[in-house]
């Protein structure tokens, strides 16, 4: 049978990222103090094709996907380098959007109950030759939290408008470095006027209604409190933090954004 | 051309509905105290099939549409005739979803700035044979407000979580009945712990603050409120009502819901 | 602590359904011949709330769930008594939406690789007692297929146009019945112009492009055979049927729905 | 009242960017060769934050965008240059993302119907001082095409794989330029291996369907055409596109992207 996509294409028009988009799939990945978990992932993978090439060859994707994702724990350094291998192609990148569930105990009674976030793990391979390469590496979180408004409180004689923002972070770091998701969402969720939990039973409610009113922030205050964490933090390179408020009081949100290389 | 949606089909089976889904165009309503407006719908609408008919004329329902949507202001009982008729079909229906802008007053400094609402509008026509029929309009509103737990302020020293939560209103009246949306919404929007505004100074917060506080509420007394005063109100006929509170506290919701007819 | 939920109410409202929504959490699940799998499910729960109580306790719904994912495979009907005990109430529903894999073989090739499918369990539980009760399960998939224009195919000298459409199937058996997950996707899938898979090689795709042509069928063929496999199928009460067909020559889907009792 | 914003804060963070999110609003937009036209967009707003000041002031944004809503047209520079000098900040960014209907005339039947297209206008204004600034304006369209697998085509013995695919192409021109989204969105739509329409009579079907068959089109084959096309641009700065194809043999997209500057 022919092959369409090895035709030559006269355009001379390098493409820097052709892939798959979507590909869900469970991988295994490792977390702290626990076992291995599968976990389900969304995939977009992508690499460099060439000026050359009419079409690269979507099914190797998946064909390398499909591998990897039967290894003991997933190594998505190993797994990009084989895309790029398997492609004949420079550069490529993985990224895997997924739900992780942690044990969360509630803050007086200490009943245990699942959390879930939304995380992903990304991998950008550059300029590979076999030998060398440019490789980064990017953790994201998305953290829930409360938060209760300074002014709000300030200026009524009694409450103040509160409700759940959502703090999402995303770090790079070095490869001999590891950042466990369990310890990033710990750090943010300090950040905030109160964390969230899935089980609050009376004396808990009691606990975080007053904890966020001892503490009110803006999106401002939360942004400020994750950007010095991570600044502070040795093991991390650069990092982007957004925080969006759904604000009680509007029909739309309060935002902040910062991104440090 | 052969027509193949017209080819007998030998199956048996009366198809309920078919049609298109999806559909966006700009239409024309009338507003309340003021000039009728264009609004964007995303358009659904179906008719039945005789079991003997192969297929429906697809392209059918976007040229009523089409028509429709050059009126001066859309009579969606006649759009629904006109779809039934075109299509030699005994039933049918539409549905609109669509966003509206209302203009909405702070509570204090009295600043006039628009509030957006998602609504709908869907007509179901049966056993139609242009004569007489079954005829069926729902009037759907999604109104944003606050709620404030009426436990957490109970058993806290100071301060009450509160969040925003989405009550979901769907109403049937008679033909002879008209319910505007902005007066749905207004009645809607007192049974919460405070409304929403998308204006706010700080002596507009102070009070929506205070206003809450003193207004607790779970989303069964929002239910129960919102239930009561559609009970009550002579032009309805039918309703289903859902409250929903993205609560602060939770990564989940707190949820009601009662449909009567 | 004052438990402000057991306060009396005076409005006279029975709530039909009042609990949680958005709630994720991992469970349990069994699979037609391999071992039990962890799958991540969003639950929506729900009971009846007397007129003469002021609130249900939403922290029991997590507490359930919670002791519930815990079990070896979850048995969604003692689940739901449980909550309707824990609650006391005489009904009470519970949703759980969750994607599943299954290991699919390419047509030609014979390569494994997984497909992912949005599915749902439900059960409501009416007039619960102790000794007697209603109770319904709803087994919910949405399958993708392909659906290839027989109206396109005919009037044009070459070609065809085609897409992916999504066929949306809920159906309700006896207690004493179990219909597989595998099972109905595979049987809906036999009913499209051809099956998705997640690896095709040329081989593959030579084969699945051949077999949609070879197999036009419009949103109302799908439908129709759809409900006649149910409908011959002894072990279903009553379902119902989508077919939303993503037209690759439109903006907006083809579309056809039916329920049967 | 206290203004809580306004307190001095110790942290030593300048905020990159602070704002609201999520705010619907209508505007008035120019139209090629037609009226002005109300359109309904969700704004993002944001602007810097010294280090000093603890907050921002929220409704200002609110404030600003409620003025320019009344505008006859928007002019998006002096809303975000009246959005700087309110905050007091140096710089600022605002982006409405909206729904554009263009009249869309059936290739062979002739016959106009709406088709609508995700579009957003984005204003990034830097070092402003009164005088001076760095300004860039953004355009971004989402267009809806066919493409048809070149491949399949190829090794079939008939017939071929098609589907809808989404452009998404985002410009930069220099402030005396104009970039009409009715010329962007017509210049993509010539990539593709079919364009869309909202109605098709059979003759344009046909037409459709045969275009598409002579013309097969990977995701890379319309990269690369788009890519040519704003590379050859004189008014085009800089750009960004991606294109992602709703395979109808795969549960997962083709995706391919670029970006120039």
């Amino acid at each position: 049978m022919k092959d369409v996509q090895n035709q030559i294409d006269l355009r001379g028009v390098e493409i820097q990222k052709v892939g798959i988009k979507g590909f869900e799939l469970p991988i295994v990945i490792q977390r702290k103090d626990a076992e291995d978990k599968v976990i389900y992932a969304t995939a977009t993978c992508g690499v460099t094709l060439p000026a050359e090439y009419k079409g690269t060859h979507m099914s190797r994707f998946v064909e390398v996907l499909n591998e990897w994702r039967e290894r003991k724990t997933l190594d998505i350094k190993s797994c990009v380098v084989a895309m790029v291998e398997r492609l004949n192609a420079k550069s490529g990148c993985i990224k895997f959007d997924f739900k992780y569930f942690i044990e969360k105990k509630s803050p007086v009674t200490g009943i245990y109950a699942p959390m879930c976030y939304d995380c992903s793990f990304e991998a950008i391979l550059e300029d590979y030759n076999g030998d060398d390469e440019e490789y980064q590496f990017f953790l994201g979180v998305k953290v829930p939290v409360t938060t209760l408004c300074p002014c709000s409180k300030e200026i009524s004689s009694y409450g103040a408008h509160n409700q759940r923002a959502i703090v999402s972070v995303k770090v790079t770091y070095p490869e001999d470095e590891h950042v466990w998701i369990e310890d990033l969402v710990a750090k943010v969720e300090k950040t905030a006027s109160s964390e969230l939990y899935s089980l609050l039973k009376r004396e808990d409610e009691k606990y975080v209604t007053e904890q966020a009113y001892d503490n009110p922030k803006f999106v401002e205050d939360v942004l400020r409190d994750v950007v010095l964490l991570l600044r502070n933090d040795d093991q991390i390179d650069s990092f982007e933090v957004e925080c969006e408020s759904i604000e009680s009081i509007h029909n739309h949100s309060a935002w902040a954004y910062q991104l440090e290389n």
